[in-house]
């Protein structure tokens, strides 16, 4: 009995890792998006130095997974969120970096704002898609809800369609037509387009966990 | 017997399927780099229709380690395996789909040269290194040299050089100083980057497979 009770206990905590690691992502987005809107740097910093949170967590995941698998015969759904858990870690690891890189341009360009005035609006909505779609992830984890799993994808068309118009703004006349304002904004684009990818990665893991099922669509991340 | 044999054939067979998507990986890096530099559309289109090919292998890969996972129980080095596996797995195939947004950035261009004149050298070296990577990945997979697979990342130095070379000329003085060009420039330099940070997170998961050992130092995907 404490040997199945140590099982369950360790099944929780890649639950309670996986957790941890959409909440610490989610959070990143959010002082990302605000470090870049406010040109903040010590924001920007903290953002930075908090992504190595993410990394040990996702370590630590790693490893219980691997002890897990060598010490227990689990099958079905244990197997399941064992190996599905791996790459939906990795998914929200790579949120975080992407949230400090973000944090990274706003630290490069400070004083100044990294982002030209015509289109702080556009990327701003971006940032609240990003952490928005976190927030979901967070949520149908702690709550195991697969259909609010399902509902991600919706949420990076709204992401798609953000950039596009970042795109169209930023090619629109316009006094400033720098290559470093297009460079930024380039890059910052990919970031948070890549995020919304990446989140839609990880409630498609999410979603296989809580249902053996594969969501219908395949989606290039 | 019978079913140890298996046992042994599906290992081999994980190995094979690490082989196939590096081998993919290379050959679409290859193509895109020469459909990039040579402004073909028709080659374009085969390395973004080839990509399906790698989703295909990843899956086929995701499912064999899920069955062996479920039926058998594997320990030490062969746990190592199956369970690196599936990152590895995905970081191939997203070296497939970089592979691909290299083509796709040639075929939006076409006819036209996507890189200006000035820069064509410089984003020809990160094809060519980023073709490398992908090569040492396939023989250190093919010959399991954990040796090989630890040289990687001095490889991803060589590309990191490329890439703050690239953003010096895309600054520099020019008559090409349009705001579509740095969009262009600044995301394909992104996607060889990635590409080379990708071999790397793989090369690192060969390396642990083969030794059980993390090499040295940690680097940012």
């Amino acid at each position: 009995m404490q040997f199945r009770g140590q099982y369950h206990a360790d099944l929780d905590r890649v639950w309670g890792l996986l957790f941890d690691l959409a909440e610490l992502a989610r959070s990143a987005m959010v002082l990302a998006a605000t470090a870049l809107a406010d040109a903040d740097l010590a924001l920007a910093e903290r953002v930075i130095a908090d992504d190595a949170l993410l990394d040990a967590r996702r370590r630590e995941l790693e490893e219980l997974v691997f002890t897990v698998l060598a010490t227990q015969q689990p099958v079905a759904g244990d197997l399941r969120l064992l190996t599905a858990a791996l790459p939906a870690g990795a998914g929200l690891e790579r949120m975080g970096d992407l949230a400090a890189h973000i944090a990274r341009a706003a630290r490069l360009r400070y004083p100044d704002n990294a982002v030209p005035p015509q289109l702080r609006d556009t990327i701003a909505r971006m940032g609240d898609v990003a952490a928005g779609l976190a927030g979901d992830l967070v949520t149908a984890i702690k709550t195991r809800d697969a259909e609010l799993a399902a509902t991600v994808p919706a949420g990076d068309d709204a992401m798609d369609a953000l950039h596009r118009k970042m795109f169209t703004i930023l090619l629109a006349p316009s006094r400033d037509r720098r290559v470093e304002t297009a460079i930024d904004i380039s890059l910052l684009g990919r970031f948070h387009e890549r995020f919304a990818d990446q989140a839609v990665g990880v409630a498609r893991r999410i979603y296989f966990i809580l249902t053996a099922r594969h969501p219908d669509t395949h989606r290039d991340g």
